[in-house]
């Protein structure tokens, strides 16, 4: 099991500061990891992502096995020399990537199968199989494979799919043999407390190196969110990493610190960069817009990110007008960095013990109630 | 006029090394300047452009123009700032895009006016405005605004684009005022050499910083285009820069370099890394190939750029496949460094006079003997 040491926790809520070790590389916590889909953090070489600050970057199962395919990546070393990754990174289980967005041909206890976005052959997905790949890719982290029911969602199919997940949890736990892999366990349970607590519960019984919160951000408002998180956290283990899946927001990351909440993912950084939508403490900026046809200022002011620091806002939007590849490069780097920088904030003021008394230092961005839709071509 | 020490002249050939002082530094001939069309060298940040040991780059004042417009870059410090790039600098003067990519509506004397790809709108185009907007863009080195005729083309039609073109000259010499800023007269003439050398000459009298061979790599043969500048070259001063306007293949700019040319400029590398096509010392490698999925090897064993010192083809390839900006980017980068590296050998066995002697020691990629045409929103 991975070192994970609480240096500090704070005293107005749940927040904490720690250290997570792994194989590759400690990190601190809470962390925000972009997400490297098919095994490239979109718009970014590796050196301007670690230049913005990341720590730890996620892989998508789901993706890495339909294109290369897990054999390849492990046939040449493994995800982090295959990507040029030599930090932590972390897969998930493709759970929640068969459920949302794959067209699904059967679901059983067995497992799943579904077709390829790619060229639509079938592709089967259970337990064993989940595991197996995420050891081939070599990941420092991995994840249970669970079902992942929508929210809304009638409460038996709720049930059924926790059921589901703790079974398919157990037989994760058996399957996982590496040793210098850390295997999480992922919560589900919608916004029913019950069935959410019971599913914590069961997890902690078959025993995990992490616990994550997984079926939020999925449809629900922010508060619902922030609701369901503040009756989970608590039951989780203390002295194990929590981990919010997909999220989010820096808003929906500020409120999870709070409840106790350590690691993040989200594709929205690099989504909204290559959508000319840069983040700034007071919004985002949308870079097309003429407004900043002639603005000779950085997206942000007191940004040190390499966009910010040798380019205006006129030369951005200049790029993103005329389609150059640059423009989604500077903007992502930017968002990168601006993510990287709300988490070094929040883990300061934590240490300072006062993340609890003054959130409205934070961003107000995306503050809207509702995620985008994903899109696995798009991710 | 900008200093231009030639500090070894080759014994076996016209090749020389040469010095180009600029107001944004000293540029080492003979040199190759990636093409930023729009105000970017496509698919690469002005950092890793200048990792890869570009000294010098190029923009289209016919792109530049249409947009952001000359007036916004001018307001934005000019070129070299807006676009984050503090080395030499050259536009040219839009001559060639007019004649070659845009509906034409007019050509007179006084000038030309042409239909907008972007928007269809008509712009105009003449000597005192191509060197009006090359003075608010800021460029180091600036081009006379030419007629381009193509090959092949009725001799009427070059004689007549020729006299044009000188007359032109004069007229943007008269106009060129300011004095940070070398102006370089075009060379026109197709595949006539009386034509090629009265131009020349014509140019002499009326006095540039360097001259440039406007008007070959536009439909000849590589064997037409040598010869050509073989009569052409040794009637150009030997105290000022020649340059060889959008050339071109490695063994074009090897076999131009052997003829006294000490510029060049061409979009290959980057058109090329995009279209997943990376160039190696034995030909080019076609990165979408099924060949690489499961070769662990660099592009190119022994290159030190990044996109070799730290990916594999078959990660390479995986981008591509996948769509990931990445792909594009790592091969540009390489291309690039690949152009580099020739420059650097080139000017290396200058100075040890051994240029003409091993020819064979150099790339044979591109030796076919078409280049590709061009296109005004891909280039």
């Amino acid at each position: 099991m991975f070192p994970f040491v609480i240096d500090k926790t704070d005293s107005n809520s749940y927040a904490r500061r720690g250290l997570l070790t792994t194989p590759h590389g400690v990190v601190d916590t809470p962390v925000f990891m972009p997400v490297g889909t098919a095994g490239s953090v979109k718009g970014v070489t590796p050196a301007q992502l670690a230049a913005t600050g990341a720590q730890m970057i996620l892989g998508n199962t789901y993706h890495l096995r339909l294109r290369p395919g897990p054999e390849i990546v492990a046939e040449l070393g493994g995800l982090h020399k295959f990507v040029g990754w030599d930090s932590p990174m972390l897969t998930d289980s493709g759970g929640y990537q068969v459920f949302s967005l794959a067209e699904l041909n059967e679901i059983t206890d067995a497992g799943v199968s579904f077709r390829s976005h790619i060229d639509g052959s079938t592709i089967r997905l259970d337990p064993e199989i989940a595991i197996g790949i995420q050891e081939k890719l070599g990941a420092d982290v991995i994840m249970a494979f669970d079902q992942c029911p929508p929210i809304p969602c009638p409460r038996e199919e709720v049930e059924s799919a926790v059921e589901r997940t703790i079974r398919w949890a157990q037989r994760c736990k058996d399957a996982h043999k590496r040793e210098d892999q850390a295997l999480f366990g992922i919560v589900q349970g919608g916004l029913h407390e019950d069935l959410r607590l019971m599913c914590a519960e069961r997890l902690i019984e078959i025993g995990f190196d992490g616990y994550a919160v997984g079926g939020l951000s999925v449809g629900e408002s922010h508060d619902e969110m922030v609701a369901m998180l503040q009756k989970i956290t608590p039951h989780l283990p203390a002295d194990r990493p929590r981990y919010l899946m997909g999220v989010g927001k820096p808003r929906d990351i500020y409120e999870a610190v709070l409840r106790g909440v350590d690691m993040f993912d989200c594709v929205m950084p690099t989504r909204n960069g290559r959508n000319a939508s840069a983040y700034v403490a007071s919004g985002q900026l949308k870079m097309r817009n003429a407004c900043h046809s002639r603005d000779d200022r950085p997206m942000e002011a007191d940004c040190t990110c390499y966009a910010c620091s040798h380019f205006s806002r006129a030369y951005i939007r200049h790029l993103f007008l005329a389609k150059e590849m640059l423009g989604p490069t500077l903007t992502s780097i930017h968002n990168l960095h601006f993510y990287q920088r709300l988490m070094r904030r929040i883990r300061e003021l934590i240490l300072e013990d006062k993340l609890g008394t003054i959130p409205d230092e934070f961003p107000v961005v995306g503050m809207s109630d509702r995620n985008e839709p994903d899109d696995p071509r798009d991710n």
